[in-house]
């Protein structure tokens, strides 16, 4: 909707004729900086309901009240992907979540490997990142920022039927490899079509800076989920790495197809 | 070599024997911030003779000597991909100067289209990016930022035989619409395998913010050596469109494969 200056994430739910109460830095965002009055239109999406259409029909300094119009858009899921990732510098930790919501990852897990510099992150900021590309990007979904956790412990309870991209700095041939892979666990025939299926449950795994350990590497070897994949010539940083993997998935097994 | 801590792109001439004379910024850093003494070895490259291992023969506050001794890895050239891109903001611009360096482009051409906010760039600051990324990721090659141009100039002049792998929205169709595009204009024949030949002379066109004008989505239809790619279902922000469209030139058509 061209009148629309603002879109909004909001944790509430939407509907025809269903009201939102603003929080307070939400009322002060759109009615201080954003000098919206009674009437203004407004785009809100909750990553469950699609996209919708809302007045202003109540501002206040503290607070104010949204009414639901008409949705503008359905809930777009992104592909049954989760990004795996070993946090570095705050920056670019910051930028590989912002990168991973724009990218259609559905999930976001931080995870403590071997060489990870980075013993903690702060979820609640991270997941504020994922919320704010939704908002600029025109996304209706949101994906989780999960707590930082062991990857030897989330690889101990792995799922049998989700796969793991596995992207390995020693190999050649990034597309061959996944579609090779892909093929490697079920004989489910990937077709590089529109018609293809779903792809099921992947996940991606970047590691960090050092790489991964021998005892690590020699784990995911074993794992009959695991499809190692190269990302290039190149030695590309944890944050590239993320965006490029995210990119070969859904390009050649995901959405883009 | 293991034994090298630092890895320096030097602006002179490498070859068995030769003499390295250092500035004094570059001395300051290897004596004083990495605090190497003579003897210390040091890894030079110059975007020309590949990668030498060198040893530090006079080191002095204002400037030093390096010695080569051996090569360490030859030249790695990328392919002949040109990255054009509409400056944005300041972080996000050095981003794709070091992504791009990262991922392969040859060359990078900052534009100036209808919508670019941005008037002016720091060409030496963009250049002084792409070589600290190649220092830091192991690239022998440092691809040239060019200065700002308007981007209806390079059209004019633009060379019959580069193709430009335009990343528009509103295509559908990742993969599939540059290998169609790729054989379009001459019935090469691209393979995807690891003996295809060289995909000749290529550049990636990523718009600004607000898209392209109508004047130039127009004349980018009527070039017969535009190929319009659709980078998936979500709106990208430009930097994070121009990694993942250099992830799927270099996937498909490039040294990935």
């Amino acid at each position: 909707m061209s009148d629309a200056k603002v879109r909004l994430y909001v944790d509430q739910p939407l509907g025809p004729g269903q009201p939102v109460r603003l929080t307070q830095d939400q009322a002060h965002y759109l009615f201080g900086v954003m000098r919206l009055a009674r009437g203004a239109a407004v785009l809100l999406f909750n990553g469950r309901d699609g996209e919708w259409r809302a007045e202003v029909t109540e501002a206040g300094k503290r607070g104010g009240t949204l009414t639901c119009a008409a949705q503008t858009a359905p809930l777009r899921r992104p592909p049954d992907l989760w990004l795996m990732f070993a946090p570095i510098k705050k920056a670019r930790t910051d930028f590989i979540v912002e990168k991973a919501a724009e990218m259609g990852a559905a999930r976001i897990l931080p995870v403590q490997t071997r060489f990870t510099n980075s013993e903690r992150i702060r979820q609640d900021r991270l997941q504020a990142h994922a919320v704010e590309a939704a908002e600029q990007c025109g996304g209706t979904y949101v994906p989780e920022v999960a707590e930082l956790a062991a990857l030897d412990r989330l690889l101990s309870d792995w799922p049998a039927d989700r796969r793991i991209m596995w992207c390995d700095e020693n190999l050649l041939g990034a597309r061959a490899g996944l579609l090779e892979g892909a093929g490697a666990i079920e004989a489910r025939g990937f077709e590089e079509a529109p018609s293809q299926p779903s792809p099921g449950p992947w996940a991606i795994l970047i590691g960090p800076e050092g790489g991964f350990s021998e005892d690590e590497q020699a784990r995911l070897r074993r794992m009959p989920q695991v499809v190692p994949v190269s990302l290039g010539p190149r030695i590309l940083r944890a944050d590239t790495a993320a965006v490029a993997a995210l990119t070969l998935w859904q390009s050649v097994l995901g959405d883009w197809v």
